[in-house]
């Protein structure tokens, strides 16, 4: 049986109810009105059910970011140049990316995942090395990647997760990605997926203006004709006009919920990659976290197919994993919540 | 000269230009897209315009809970009785709370405040004790409280941010609220700057039901009705319809203010109070951070009075300054954003 099937097979199918039951039931005795902190006590309940109980700690908090090249840039999708994909996983590994900075701040060790840059990685770089082939394919010409590479991109992914936990246990996964151009594939990813018009699922990207975006458009149609995805068949996505990260991103929501840990999700790239996952394996969605708005205007429709509503607006568009960052503090947060209220007898408030 | 204005006074009209611009341009030279950090890039500005530098470190962060009791509770406008006034103040001194809880996790020692509870506290009990008098009157038949009253609850306010700062210096602050039935004001302060109908600007609060909520917007009505407050001068407001703890939390951002602090205010009371101290300074507005959009619907309208939007928005109903505590790590997380992501040169990134 293939690594992705078993992972798959092994993510089980509901959560802990009676913790669930019992967080429930902790949250509206606490000595505040019902509800009254919202999301947040929502995130804890479930946080709870996936740990099995009520004081979760998540101390073991580890940010992956899967990074890739893309043909389709050929077409002029981007503002940056494709060298910046290296670039960036060296500063990555440097420690002075966004994504370390706010990382750092969570109390998140951030490391980056080579599965396919367009560059040879010294093999001494701390990183995950877990090349696929060097960049895909422009999907406007030929079909991103086979079906077999789509498989081992997703592969990588979870593998990536059984790494870190042969060093320690992780108690929240947060995913990220880096890869100019990559926006392109991720909103071709959800029309495919949703029927949904490209140009209501198409951004700006990095900054792109407006003649930019027209073309980002058309090219994103153009792979769309060419290839005819199947929407029942997210490999096939994720092999003619996806990228090798977005599906490392899928594995990691694989990996993580066939071992029970929470994940959180990040930007427009992430969450395509999340889509993936939970198209493939519909329970994973159980372990999953969004969090972030994007500025892009594809995350939206994503969320609302994965039925999720992220946690922050902060107009982010950035990626890297910085929106995962942030919102470990959210759930890290919403434990204690749970955990440390004191309930109405225990404090000796009047309940109503 | 009285405290009050005095403080008022004293508080700067233009924040550090030189430092803001410095900020700014550093922002857009960092290895990312400019801009793609959204709000929180405008908020590490800002902090370190009000801080005279580019490395802002938030490490005292303080949260203070006014708290007080409210005469229109008769009128049947809360769901919980007035005696969960006190019995919180107590739970907070404990430390038990959600504030506590939230507050704790964002490195904030929490103090609750007695401006006006209908209740004798221990003096040794460790919060500041600053009663102006017995909660307010039922605004349905008289006046909340005097004019001399309302500028004593603000300037319990300005003192309380003096004594934390003669134990510290404090680098940052965050207010919240304690007192049944002070939604019921709040609503009614935002109703008389604004002129909105009542009823677009009044919510459940704690969780009151639909024939609750059409008595609570009646009573406001006839509060309004009565005492016809002078809507260009918020200490009528404030005296006529307004709350004791409200006119502290005036007072806590115009003692901020004019000590230079930034100021963090939380739900819809916090707000209240935020824009009484704004309409008597303007220029206190720059030192104010919102932190929550509330459930309230009449927080909205504030935010639109005092042209700010509110940082997350979580659905919490809850005050205490749990809103204010989640986004002080917010704050925190911005000032490491400015300092710490590198730009372009230091990490030989290409630019575009």
């Amino acid at each position: 049986m293939s690594l992705l099937k078993q992972t798959i097979d092994s993510i089980k199918t509901t959560l802990n109810q009676e913790v669930f039951d019992a967080a429930k039931d902790r949250l509206l005795n606490q000595a505040k009105p019902p509800e009254s902190l919202g999301v947040m006590e929502d995130i804890s309940a479930r946080l709870a059910a996936i740990k099995g109980t009520i004081d979760v700690k998540l101390t073991n908090k580890r940010i992956v970011v899967c990074a890739s090249d893309h043909g389709v840039t050929e077409e002029g999708v981007s503002l940056f140049p494709a060298e910046v994909t290296p670039q960036m996983v060296l500063n990555f590994a440097r420690g002075g990316a966004s994504v370390n900075v706010i990382g750092n701040h969570a109390g998140a060790i951030v490391k980056a995942a080579d599965i396919g840059v367009n560059y040879d990685f010294d093999q001494d770089l701390p990183i995950f090395h877990k090349k696929v082939r060097h960049g895909t394919a422009n999907f406007t010409k030929e079909r991103a990647m086979t079906r077999k590479e789509a498989i081992q991109s997703i592969e990588a992914g979870i593998e990536i997760v059984a790494e870190l936990e042969a060093e320690a246990p992780v108690d929240l996964l947060g995913t990220g990605d880096m890869g100019i151009g990559n926006t392109t594939p991720s909103s071709a990813i959800i029309a495919a997926f949703s029927g949904i018009p490209v140009e209501k699922l198409t951004g700006r990207g990095t900054g792109i203006d407006d003649a930019a975006l027209a073309n980002k458009i058309a090219v994103i149609q153009k792979g769309l004709d060419l290839h005819k995805p199947d929407p029942a068949d997210p490999l096939d996505i994720l092999s003619k006009v996806g990228g090798l990260e977005i599906g490392a991103l899928a594995g990691l929501v694989l990996g993580a919920a066939a071992r029970g840990i929470p994940v959180i999700c990040d930007g427009l790239i992430s969450t395509a990659g999340a889509l993936i996952a939970c198209e493939l394996a519909p329970a994973a969605r159980q372990y999953l976290f969004a969090s972030h708005k994007s500025v892009e205007v594809g995350h939206k429709y994503m969320h609302d197919r994965l039925g999720m509503e992220p946690l922050i607006d902060l107009r982010f568009r950035l990626g890297e994993g910085t929106g995962s960052a942030v919102c470990m503090e959210l759930l890290d947060l919403s434990t204690r919540i749970l955990a440390d209220i004191k309930t109405f007898e225990e404090v000796g408030v009047t309940n109503i």
